[in-house]
């Protein structure tokens, strides 16, 4: 595929035994590759953000997981195993809301267990095949979402997307922007519209900057210009990522997608979520089950800025992720099919 | 009234015969009393939201024609009244969406109209006299506002507003906020919700800032939130101002108004816009009729940044106000009393 960022978003630097990433809170100001080998800096890593999006926090968790292990200097199982069991907690518990996350942690986790019988150097290599497996299965994932999208999609169409669910939130393609660099490559003319994503600016920092370095047509929005868009007729579609899909459809995604969906409705847009069936969590009913992170008040009222914008003596209310209902969402695109309500996974 | 911020939004500093104002744009970090004397530095004043709100627009432009016109420096009629008209004409294209700039302008044109057979002198003592009078019937207009939409709301009532329609854009009460402050000062126990109201954030800055200041329960979220705000069930009720009413009870406000109309809706949350007559505009058919002022891309882009937050090669949509539907309005309240749809102005 043409056009894609140069660099990767998550790998393994086989030479140093390290998780190589871009720092993405730098972008699109400053791109800074970090090489990472400590479970601390893993999961700040992941917390503060800067690898992001659901597919690529679980790739980097499992080739984090692997560079930690690979350091454990221990021949005895056991050890190895108290030691994986330990991190591998510790690592979950940087963000609760993607399912991705503990899917990877838990399939690195099932290869301790098979193999725990052969060499703590043997159990390594397995571990980093599997590391690479789920990032090589993840690229694959999202050029398959890509294909089932488009088929959905038309030339010129105006298409809005929320948050990153793009290259960078993968390790490549992305999920929501898979069928946009599909498309651009064979002629389809999209005209993408990336609302900016507060508190952090995903929209604008990153999917307007990925997508407009592959050479397309972007503009940018605030979150609250969504229903102008939309009343004017600039938008054919809404694709978006997601980080959990309960049994009944309910998606959490990015705060903001219901938002988005709930104006998409009103203006009869379609709206696609894209998402990879490790997303899907069936032991979860609906959206009221899912616990939705709340992070730090200063997202909101000072972080990119240097002067506070908000007075000190507010409260504020800072949820990362919000649900959109079922009845929102016109299809859910997976890498195999697309699905339309009503939706039922168990 | 007690905690109203204990300056003038918007003034006429008679000893030094200057419009007086201050600079909204540096709040809540810096407070800067502006004396404007020349009409361009009022009409940038304006135009760069220094001074912003509807009402505190028309307010504005009345009190500064009359301080502009009493430098004229002649005693001839004829030059007084084609330099008047010229300056009104000027002063008149720094905001084309908010009806209250050309209302109030056209108010001290008729003033210069009716008196155009007396002295210079004694025209600008009573173009001095409408300019107060503007200023004094736009607060009783509003307190008249407040007690009509409290007799809405609920004592503990979880209250969202966007953007500021407070003290800062009125002459005082605010339209909006005016039942915040009546209810807060009789003990209602309001909690406020504030979005933040991207691009220039006048929700976190300022509305946040003034109901603080005044000692209410204040929240403030982005734009994207309200919509989990609302599935939490905080929110009992939304407030909001408005620039522009049309015929069919369409309401222009600023960008994101018709976002969280969709929202509230969907949850059954009623949505109250507070107008001042004023801002009901019968000449204009429906929202399609009302022109929507396109902002600079920078408000988005890098306004209140150090750092550009977007690449340098997108495109940016920009309005700075919505079209709300009549449809997504429970009730429009007035000075004089509430209306509820089918809304029928003409």
């Amino acid at each position: 595929m043409a056009n894609i960022l140069d660099y990767d978003t998550v790998s393994l630097d086989e030479e140093k035994r390290a998780l190589k990433i871009i720092d993405q809170t730098l972008l699109p100001t400053r791109t800074e590759i970090l090489k990472l080998t400590d479970i601390g800096d893993i999961w700040d890593a992941i917390y503060l953000l800067k690898v992001r999006g659901a597919p690529a926090i679980g790739v980097a968790a499992a080739i984090g997981m692997y560079v930690v292990a690979s350091r454990y200097d221990t021949d005895d199982m056991d050890e190895f195993l108290a030691r994986f069991a330990s991190d591998r907690k510790y690592l979950n518990s940087s963000r609760p809301t993607a399912v991705n996350l503990s899917w990877a942690l838990e399939r690195m986790w099932r290869v301790c267990m098979e193999y725990k019988d052969i060499s703590v150097p043997a159990l390594l290599e397995r571990l980093k095949r599997e590391a690479l497996d789920i990032l090589n299965e993840d690229m694959e994932m999202c050029r398959c979402i890509g294909e089932n999208a488009l088929t959905l999609l038309h030339r010129g169409d105006g298409l809005l997307t929320h948050c990153n669910a793009g290259q960078l939130a993968t390790s490549k393609y992305g999920t929501a922007t898979s069928a946009m660099y599909l498309g651009h490559e064979r002629g389809y003319g999209f005209k993408i519209y990336c609302d900016e994503t507060r508190p952090l600016l995903q929209g604008a920092r990153l999917t307007a900057y990925e997508l407009s370095s592959a050479g397309m047509d972007v503009t940018v929005c605030c979150d609250n210009m969504v229903s102008a868009l939309m009343r004017e007729g600039r938008i054919n579609a809404v694709l978006v990522g997601c980080d959990r899909v309960a049994a009944n459809g309910d998606v959490a995604n990015k705060i903001g997608t219901s938002v988005v969906a709930t104006v998409a409705k009103r203006y009869g847009v379609p709206f696609y979520v894209c998402a990879p069936s490790s997303t899907i969590d069936p032991s979860v009913k609906s959206g009221k089950d899912i616990v939705i992170e709340q992070r730090p008040a200063e997202e909101v009222t000072e972080m990119w800025y240097k002067e506070r914008m908000a007075p000190a003596n507010v409260k504020v209310f800072n949820p990362a992720f919000d649900v959109t209902d079922n009845e929102l969402i016109t299809a859910i695109i997976t890498e195999r099919k697309i699905l339309r309500a009503p939706y039922s996974f168990g």
